[in-house]
């Protein structure tokens, strides 16, 4: 067989790595605290709506205008539907984003650590990555602002620290920022914030969510996002036009009529959350104020590369990078009340007998 | 409010028109012969796997691996798992291999009339369009090998004109052409033929299929693609890594264990249509030989459009493309044979009381 045409893969994708997702562990009997999924099932009403739906209409392509979500998004935060746009995840809303702006050799800036897609998103269109380095505190970088980029992401609350810009400095960094500022607000449901009014008055400010956290329907895929008419009609023409199958179509709907499920779903996440983040304190632990559902915590010693593979071992899965500044931590998702118990006994019983220093 | 910040936009975004899906009418009691779906619900075997799917497990992120679905791709057509990869709806898949390979001014070739999709995703990679045109019959041009394309478009069978380019002419096109080679059999399981062998001796060509035709699947956004293991590797990296959800994932898996529903449905859909032909003909239009689940007509008098608008104030939708070497053209999606006998007698009353000739 010849040679593949590998010197046609265009240079930038062929010295690009694939993003790595979260360990998704084939086996049961894991406790899964590792993608930020949410613990608790989609609402009934969801599932039931679901099952309803899969008649034979599914030989039909579904509506490539998301009518029915766009006008349920339109209602609930205020805009008009012309203002939303619906994408498979808010991960193809980030790729139709930087599609719609970022061509070769053009600055996308965003601080760091953060959501570790974003340099695949930029890489996939040749543009020039510009990171800005996050504090220990974690606290917004000035810098960000005077990047000069053509578009600016940040994660809102970000991912892996937790931690929340408050709207007041999102704001004034809107109002700095010259070029395309996107606000991915994959976790707002776990904190006091959010910024789709900012899209009424800056028409370069887009914000994006998703329904993979707080609404538990990773599974189904689906993000959506807010910005000026002008500018969701342009991320319109890369949007594919069936992105959205029927069934997520349907899930979406049902999920934003039963929005206060969700909201008291995120309630309790946010109790037991800090819960854990006390616990682990009193472990030792430094741990990041966290507006989502999940925590970052730091410890120098047992390493956390130790302290991972431990819990692994004993079933219990959280999320370790392997990267500058985040070695030293890891990412635990919040999961249920009883989830969170296991594994701070856990983590005590490691501590105690010091299984893993070696 | 400031001006929206459209100098940001990539300039070959801003010049582009938004690909016009065809009608989704929002009532019913339309016979819809417009968009190529299926007229045959899918098998009852696939929906009730999807609704013992409808659980709390949505609440998870799928397999970004696609396992299931790559595995029975693997078996039913020869191949390995690494040669395969599953997008959401083969747009998607014509959108990765896009990205994979066309950087800004690279050419991408294709005879033209065919899908017009292929014009908005070169676009959208700022990639130089190279049309070759069919001659009438739709036989493959010669000049297509000749075009010096970084990529080669072909789907096959064509869409509109239900044209086959048989196996040989194929494998010689593949020897040709130094490029990428494409092969989008969209249409391939309503014809004699099939290219997927092709990837095991030539490491060029990709064949991509989808289940939205002959598999009763528009619905839920599946199509699936071959190529040499290398290549996939490539492409893996551009793809969203959860492209495809939960669900759509079990509907694959399900159509694919059932593939011989399918492959029935899909004869029943070759007599209709052998009918629809001839009864066409008898009433004087023009119809390539079709091997699709659709039929290209053509007629001088009445006017392709204005048979268009009658059908459609008596409530059938078929497609109308108001686009060079089109005009005169209508293509018709073959129906159950209720539909299709509903048609043929609607169209001889038409031209019988010549509603349409102004």
């Amino acid at each position: 067989m010849p040679c593949p045409p590998m010197g046609l893969v265009r240079p930038c994708i062929a010295a690009m790595k694939g993003y790595v997702p979260g360990e998704q562990p084939t086996e049961a009997n894991y406790i899964k605290l590792n993608t930020n999924e949410h613990p608790c099932p989609p609402p009934e009403q969801v599932l039931s709506r679901l099952r309803s739906a899969c008649t034979g209409d599914l030989r039909l392509y579904p509506d490539s205008g998301a009518t029915g979500v766009r006008k349920r998004l339109a209602r609930l935060f205020g805009v008009a539907p012309e203002q939303t746009i619906v994408g498979n995840g808010s991960d193809e809303l980030l790729s139709i984003i930087l599609r719609t702006f970022i061509g070769p050799g053009q600055r996308v800036a965003y601080p760091v650590p953060t959501y570790s897609y974003y340099q695949q998103l930029v890489q996939i269109q040749d543009g020039q990555i510009h990171t800005v380095d996050y504090p220990d505190t974690y606290a917004l970088p000035q810098a960000l602002a005077d990047a000069a980029a053509r578009v600016t992401l940040l994660a809102n609350p970000n991912s892996p620290s937790g931690t929340l810009v408050p709207l007041h400095q999102i704001q004034d960094l809107a109002t700095r920022t010259n070029g395309i500022l996107v606000l991915d607000e994959a976790y707002v449901d776990f904190a006091d914030g959010g910024a789709v009014e900012l899209v009424q008055h800056h028409p370069h400010v887009i914000v994006i969510r998703t329904m993979s956290k707080s609404f538990s329907l990773a599974g189904i895929r689906l993000g959506f996002g807010f910005a000026a008419p002008e500018v969701i009609a342009q991320l319109w023409k890369i949007k594919d036009h069936y992105n959205i199958n029927r069934l997520s179509l349907v899930a979406a709907e049902a999920a934003l009529d039963h929005i206060h499920i969700m909201r008291q779903n995120a309630r309790q996440i946010c109790c037991t959350r800090d819960r854990l983040a006390a616990a682990l304190r009193e472990m030792g632990f430094h741990v990041w104020d966290s507006h989502a559902n999940f925590v970052l915590a730091r410890r120098q010693w047992p390493a956390a590369a130790d302290l991972y593979q431990e819990l692994k071992r004993r079933r219990i899965l959280v999320r370790y990078f392997d990267e500058p500044r985040l070695r030293d931590c890891l990412r635990i998702t919040v999961g249920t009340d009883a989830q969170i118990t296991r594994l701070i006994d856990t983590l005590q019983d490691i501590l105690s007998s010091q299984v893993c220093c070696r």
